[in-house]
């Protein structure tokens, strides 16, 4: 076999991950459209399951789909102070159109809340037509300057929720909610363990009052923000006049929310579970579970055994490797570069015993089973697969998050850290939320992950940067 | 009840139209981005049900889904001469990004050609790298003079499929394939009938070798171009140089199509069957198919009739409205409007004879049936309403569909056809595929809509403008 296209994350973490996402079918980059990337069959395959586990959640919390403009008046950024010193460096500007130069330009989204401020405020008068719960799915574009597929693409793909509320405890109430199903669907469906937890006030989003986040670890040990929710406060009611009128009759402006996952999360995903074979797919995400491949010398062998490698395929729901022209060997290869979970193999000697052999995707294991016992057997092995990968990533989480008493320390822990490198820590530390100690942390590559919602550690103690007394240590690391 | 808040068709067609839009919470224009609009909750849940539709179709047909970026470098528009020529005055470009003057503009895609020609190129090189089935959903930009809402929109969602093949005739098999998708979906799903054709080269797709469409007639006689299929030829190949190395050993270009429909069928399946009291929506595409209307006088009743009218419901799979405040006839007024197939009455007097009352949205008929038998007439009167509407429609299409054998007949029969007034009729005659007769027919504003797959006329004749002998008639229209 020809040598493994795929660098060891040994070696280069971000080498072996640029090779992964090639390799696996996921994506490639669009070099000619700065920072952006094509999203290929299996990536896409990948994102269309999140977008159902997800839609399907939200749904089910009352929220309704809806759509928006792609453009949106440059005045309108500049109504939230903070949001446009926020985004403003981000921003694509579209000043020509239909081949005349535009009076006000437009910029493309790179969130919603401006154009969806000024609807809210036409269509919100009274207490009756709240709460407002609305999502879309669609594209965004921020012009980031470095970038890496999925992780940060200069346009991505999401879901931006956003909601309307008459009081500041429903909307927080939305806001946990939220943060809840993108916790569930992490954990559940990617097999990927998350902190819950709230983001500094350096680091949250710009107009918002509060932002959640769930933070995951990658193999590198360095962090990922995989989802946020956002507690907008009135600030957005007030910068596009949102009022409603309340019960006692008069003027409020609304409260707010809004949160959003992208497809970072597939970013997310491969770091989390992919090995120096190629990607590695969590069965309930895995766009093909399993697949079966035919494996024959002699023509008289071939109608029996994709006979029975159709019949076995169907009771699985798995799929049959009937190309020609391509070794038993290469076509296994491809599989697992792509993280089917399932690899089932059948030959004449199978068909003489009426047995099959199904190999694991992650741990590589092969077992020889009754094709009579196969249904079951696959099914057992996708559920383990499915367990063990989050266990595994939980497990990998645990070893690698150690606490820290003083700056030195968490310089220490982390100063030889890199994405290439790999060696990350999430760092426990008690922190004081104040942007001088996000400030402090920046001096060596760090930031305040979030504050964990619950307190896993030893309760309150001293900020190691000003000293005074906090009540839980935060999590601190370098991050994507 | 306070006045009808939609305009009768008779009155005023376009009026009517966006009455129905606005009253159907399906959209609302943005009058702050030029020409576009806000797809809203129950526009948006209809635009899910076509995508379920036809994403489901394409992939039994060996179609994956991927993702391309928004944005292409304006240089590769250039690359096919009538492809830019066609799409240059409608461009929105990018002229400003991360704050700095970019060295090449972005023009948001209205359409992908060019840029999948662009990717093509790099992973084509031998004839086992075809066919390339792929497809993706996507938002496109197209700055148009006159917009209306679904119908014609500056920024609008589609889907665009886009295959390269290694010979002509495979790929006219895939771009009549597609067309046969488009056209079941359009009859089946929405209840509208089409006529699959060629479009006349003057109205070809700009770059294309032949354009194919469906073409549907609305409630106002004018057509609506539906859906469309390409035969690309080589076009694109020759202009990204997409070449791959076939059985023989020699480098040819591919022959790609490319094909699309978009959040303009929702226009069309407006204008086919709603009615002055609102949106009436095909069963098969209605995000809701039942609502349940619990109707109570006094605080006694009340309970024992929202018990069954959610039991019912339940059984159904249908809605309760079970809103406070509401009077059972602004419920009334609420489902109408929104296109609801049927609602169903629950008072006092039929819990005392196991009774509901049924109502169907296009009839209006109400009848009484025993509580025990609604879900067995709940499916028949969805399934009945499903072939009805498609049944009026055809009558309506066929009502209106007359032959012409002179230019001056048809001038007469479209004379005073406008959007507004209607009266529109389908006139087939006689007319050569020659940019000469479309520009004629432009003089009254109307065009050759297609030239049908299936001759349902007299066969051959002689062309209305040139004289010269053609082999069936054409379908003339003034359209959307």
């Amino acid at each position: 076999m020809a040598e493994s296209p795929i660098t060891p994350r040994e070696k280069d973490f971000a080498a072996w991950y640029q090779d992964v996402v090639l390799q696996g079918d996921m994506a490639e980059p669009a070099e000619i459209v700065k920072g952006c990337m094509v999203i290929k069959a299996n990536g896409y395959a990948v994102w269309e399951n999140l977008q159902r586990e997800l839609d399907g959640r939200f749904k089910a919390l009352g929220h309704q789909n809806v759509y928006f403009p792609l453009l949106i008046p440059e005045s309108f950024l500049k109504k939230e102070a903070e949001h446009v010193e926020g985004f403003a460096p981000e921003l694509a500007v579209v000043t020509i159109a239909g081949g005349k130069e535009l009076e006000e330009p437009y910029v493309i989204r790179p969130t919603s809340e401006t154009i969806i401020g000024h609807f809210f405020s036409k269509w919100i008068q009274s207490w009756r037509d709240l709460p407002i719960l609305m999502n879309q799915w669609a594209n965004v574009v921020r012009w980031e300057l470095r970038t890496r597929m999925f992780l940060r693409t200069t346009e991505f793909l999401w879901q931006e929720g956003h909601t309307a509320h008459s009081n500041h405890a429903e909307a927080v109430e939305e806001v946990l909610r939220i943060l809840d199903v993108y916790a569930e669907v992490a954990e559940d469906i990617m097999a990927m363990p998350v902190i819950k937890g709230v983001k500094s006030r350096a680091e949250k989003f710009a107009g918002a009052l509060r932002s959640y986040s769930i933070e995951s670890m990658m193999q590198n040990g360095l962090a990922l923000q995989a989802g946020t929710s956002h507690d907008l406060g009135q600030n957005f009611g007030k910068a596009f006049d949102v009022t409603f009128q309340n019960k006692e009759g008069q003027r409020e402006h609304v409260w707010q929310t809004s949160w959003g996952v992208s497809t970072r999360l597939i970013g997310g995903l491969i770091m989390s579970h992919s090995d120096d074979r190629g990607l590695v797919l969590p069965p309930k995400l895995a766009p093909v579970k399993g697949v079966v491949v035919p494996i024959y010398r002699k023509e008289e062998e071939k109608g029996k055994v994709l006979e029975a490698a159709h019949r076995i395929a169907k009771e699985l729901g798995a799929k049959v490797d009937d190309r020609e022209g391509q070794s038993p060997g290469a076509k296994f290869f491809h599989w697992e570069r792509r993280g089917v979970p399932v690899v089932l193999e059948l030959g004449p000697r199978d068909l003489a015993s009426e047995n099959i052999v199904l190999k694991r995707r992650d741990t590589g294991t092969k077992e020889v089973i009754p094709q009579a016992a196969v249904a079951g057997r696959f099914a057992e092995v996708l559920d383990a697969m499915q367990k063990d990968l989050f266990n595994a990533a939980k497990a990998r989480l645990q070893a690698n998050t150690v606490t820290a008493n003083s700056l030195g320390e968490v310089e220490e822990i982390l100063k030889d850290v890199t994405a290439e490198r790999g060696g990350g820590k999430f760092v426990m530390a008690h922190v004081k939320d104040d942007p001088i100690c996000d400030a402090r942390l920046k001096e060596f590559k760090a930031t305040v992950r979030n504050i964990p919602l619950v307190d896993e550690y030893d309760g309150a103690g001293k900020c190691i940067v000003t000293g005074e007394e906090v009540d839980r240590r935060v999590v601190i690391a370098k991050s994507y």
